[in-house]
């Protein structure tokens, strides 16, 4: 057994509460390199008869390593373990001193769970992992209420430029909440609607007025309310990381300088603020004079920005925030957000946005999950970009899995565009095919997953500001047939539980193989999912048991046991296994 | 190269804010198997030109991995970052994606550390890092007030039984504090001092009264002003995790059940109270019937709570806490602990009682650092049992280094010994040449050594009870050759920085052998510390330059850098070098 690969280590994603009474305990391996991996586990306070054994499993594998792991419910909340690794003749046992070749055989050394202390419990909305969102930019996706256009608002359906208006409202959302309905999506995510000065937002100017060219705060109201009637949850962008230059605090600064009252409010280098070789003296959003860094860490800060937060979950009735640039923000301050946010409303949704490993964000003080861009590479690797063969797909979304709680993974917000990418048809050369394929993907893999307005009727275009169109609402000028195969989908998601939180079994993934099968299974119901992104027509080889077909690209598929099943360059389906008698 | 040794992962102990400005960086490679590690970084914001790159340097190793490091102060308080390994003609880089054989090109994929926000800095005092303590367990200290002695108190120095007492009393401590800066100490760790019924009162009945027979809360502000005179800090034990059976709200659940005010303080899993099989129906510390678990989630309790670790310090000047089973408590209530501590003393020790890894308490929301019994067990597995040679306790000790922030390494509470476990000299087999070596080892080691009272003059003792013996304090029976050698090893670590914060590195540590000799570096200053645990007459060969003798068991000893210097069985010594012209 190679030595250097065992890996453990409690607390983070090797250990950790699932809920109030059970405990996940993982152990890392090198791939394919141990044959068993035993767990002894009792109380310290307990004799070492009282010790008891169980079997880890392989939970997911990546190109090194493989990850095992077990459920334990310790009656009395605690738990001194050990790990017992067999491979062939050589036998190891893994304790807090690491890698010995004597057995356990005392509480000393053993790793330690102390207490499984209820507040400390990592706990996410039920709902998340029952949602799927959508995405909504609102200068760009429905106008409305032309009366309160921007000034030089332009024909609905220009060319999108970093700096036009073309007059998208919250009446046009309301609007078109039968759009969604009929979708299928049950949450929705806002771009920001603060008042600001730009087309995104993302500048805010007051962050307790809906921007007057969206509406005002009684028709966001209006619009929260109809969506909670309609069953569809609602989830703001809060950029605290930076306000905008227009915000009445910076504002005093830049007239005031080191003797404004808000002097604090910001992180000033040196005054007056100036931009020095294209450095601001302040520090800000990259280097983005008009988005000023917001000093967090100040009471009044704090205190204002948490009664933002508060005010739109008690005024409103907002289900969720989405943090923008969530990562260069403090921890003392999302965690005292957790408490307000969680206060105001138990079951809100706390989403950070994070590119990269964002493991000590996800520890059940901070945020329940974080935009999945990890998953949202690895996927459009594989389906876009076809930089990734089947085997490294599963390989890397192994790794993944394997590096957050499970909580974290069940809430993780997956998408595979927003509007700050290319849009997915785009990404996808224009192939429908292969968009669905991805699309697919994402309504049948762990997570919560969110599309993009537009995407679901062909909307196309590239990195910002292209993948930022005017929606399209001509029925003519929709893609019906794309539509269609969202609303199947999503359809599918919503119906089938494991689909959402079964566990995941990549059953065909190869190298240098573009045929992709894997089983999903929640308290015995099983479903085998094939996505054919090769443009050849290959079989697949069913396990055994009755399967019926829940999706496919080809209509008029009869699965017959005796004989393999062939699936169409760039086919799909998706069988459910009939329950055992 | 190995790639399943390769180990980072951001923030924890391996890219962590040391201080406002700099970022530690630590990557993991197999030992002796990669030549060298490079780190390229740079802002994520600006161009990829403008990425430079630095070596980092081995800290330390364990029998598996070299743990690289290096320090960066970045510009504007963040960073991206990737690996660069050679090794021969073999040459990987290192991602967020893993090891990958294409050179770094753009900023995707590197790792981030996103903002170095003050407020997460993890800031330990600084006097800790100068300190060095010494416990005092009251009961057996010292009987300066014979009208507060229990009733039936046993002549002084009679043999400690687990339920005995002796008068031990505060008076008696500010008796003899003239022993305490003799011996050189500048802190004391007081076991509990509030009222409860048993001799090591960690059964509390009341958190805001000192226990009347050690003398009364004057007393104790009498004793702390008086430490505090002498350049003595005092903490304190906060005994949190659990009350003792006659603590008021418990009497109330005794008696009244689950119609008590108090039904939720603590934690009942059946009314009314029993103890069915030996296991109580509420949870406790341990199995122990008379130390219910205090419910730290309920809002009353932490306010309860939080209030007494501020009384103490407000109102006698308290300097620091000690947590007692701190790892049962929950995580929450430590984060809000060390608000309103820091709060009432921005200087305060916060100091957990954890015998495991503690990583995740030591990230700078929770304490300041542990009692640091990994280093014990080490330290002592090589001096007292042998069970270790000077390759693995480099190793071991190496492994603990890095598995920690800096902050908590050098904040560490170092100690050989306490109440809990057998004395350091019966541990040695009562022999002092032993003992002794320990005592430097830990006096010259990173980390805030502890010494338990009455080691100094020769108190041996094997487990509780047995270690908790009635200080001596006739000179004629006090062993004054052994108190000599502390003040000099203590007076030593006290005039030189290099020995508390300098850096490490072992150079005589070898398989089979018990001759250690290690370098600490600070600014500059060089010391070498050879200890001989062996049998035999040794010799050592001095790096060039010239060395002076700081301490020496060889009090004639002559340094000639000509010839190896000799160093006899059990022998030690501590060189200072020269400073370079």
């Amino acid at each position: 057994m190679l030595k250097e690969a065992l890996y453990h280590r409690p607390k983070l994603n090797w250990a950790y509460a699932y809920d109030e009474k059970t405990l996940h305990i993982r152990f890392r391996t090198k791939r394919d390199d141990v044959e068993q991996v035993k767990l002894w586990y009792g109380d310290k306070y307990l004799p070492w008869e009282r010790m008891e054994q169980v079997e880890l499993k392989v939970l997911t594998s990546d190109s090194l390593f493989d990850y095992w792991e077990t459920y334990i419910q310790p009656r009395y909340r605690r738990l001194v373990y050990g790990f017992d690794l067999i491979s062939g003749d050589e036998r190891l046992w893994y304790t807090e001193r690491g890698a010995v070749l004597t057995p356990l055989s005392e509480h000393v050394g053993l790793f330690d769970f102390p207490f499984m202390n209820k507040v400390d419990v990592y706990r996410t909305p039920d709902w998340v992992k029952e949602a799927v969102f959508y995405q909504i930019f609102p200068e760009r996706f429905a106008n409305g209420d032309p009366s309160n256009d921007p000034d030089q608002v332009q024909p609905w359906g220009g060319k999108p430029e970093r700096d036009n208006f073309f007059g998208g409202d919250l009446q046009g959302v309301l609007n078109h909440l039968d759009h969604l309905t009929e979708l299928g999506v049950n949450a929705i995510y806002f771009n920001p609607l603060f008042q600001a000065t730009t087309n995104h937002k993302y500048d805010t100017k007051d962050y307790l007025q809906v921007d007057r060219h969206f509406g005002d705060n009684a028709m966001l109201k209006k619009l929260v309310d109809e969506c909670h009637l309609r069953g569809i949850r609602v989830m703001l962008d809060a950029v605290f990381n930076h306000s905008g230059k227009t915000f009445e605090p910076f504002v005093d600064i830049l007239k005031n300088g080191a003797d404004s009252p808000y002097a604090d409010w910001f992180h000033v280098r040196q005054f007056p603020l100036n931009i020095v070789d294209g450095i601001p003296t302040y520090d800000t959003f990259a280097f983005e004079p008009i988005m000023p860094k917001l000093n967090t860490e100040h009471p009044a800060v704090k205190e204002y920005l948490l009664g933002v937060a508060k005010y739109w979950i008690e005024e409103v009735g907002v289900d969720g925030w989405r943090l923008d640039v969530a990562n260069e923000v403090d921890h003392q301050f999302w965690r005292e957000f957790r408490q307000v946010v969680k206060q105001a409303k138990p079951d809100a949704y706390i989403l950070g946005e994070i590119f990269h490993d964002s493991l000590m964000w996800l520890q059940g003080d901070q945020f329940d999950a974080v935009m999945n861009y990890r998953f949202t590479n690895i996927v459009l690797d594989f389906f876009a970009k076809k930089k990734l063969d089947g085997y490294h797909l599963a390989c890397d979304l192994g790794g993944l899995l394997a590096s957050y709680p499970q909580q974290a993974n069940e809430a993780a917000f997956n998408l595979l565009d927003s509007h700050d990418t290319p849009r997915l048809l785009t990404l996808c050369g224009g192939d429908k095919r292969v968009m669905k394929l991805a699309v697919l993907f994402l309504m049948t893999y762990t997570g919560t997953p969110c599309i993009y307005y537009g995407d679901e009727i062909g909307l196309d275009g590239e990195g910002d500001p292209d993948c930022r169109k005017c929606m399209v609402w001509d029925k003519e000028k929709q893609d019906l047939d794309l539509f269609t195969f969202f609303q199947s989908a999503i359809a599918l998601r919503k119906a089938i539980p494991a689909l959402r939180t079964g566990s995941i079994k990549f059953t065909h993934a190869m190298e240098g193989d573009l045929l992709l099968t894997y089983e999903r299974e929640l308290n015995g119901e099983r479903y085998l999912v094939a996505l054919n992104r090769s443009e050849d027509i290959r079989s697949i080889k069913l396990p055994a048991g009755g399967w019926s077909v829940a999706l496919s690209s080809d209509a008029g598929i009869q699965i017959t046991e005796s004989k393999d099943t062939e699936i169409q360059p760039y086919g799909y389906m998706v069988l459910h296994k009939e329950n055992e008698a």
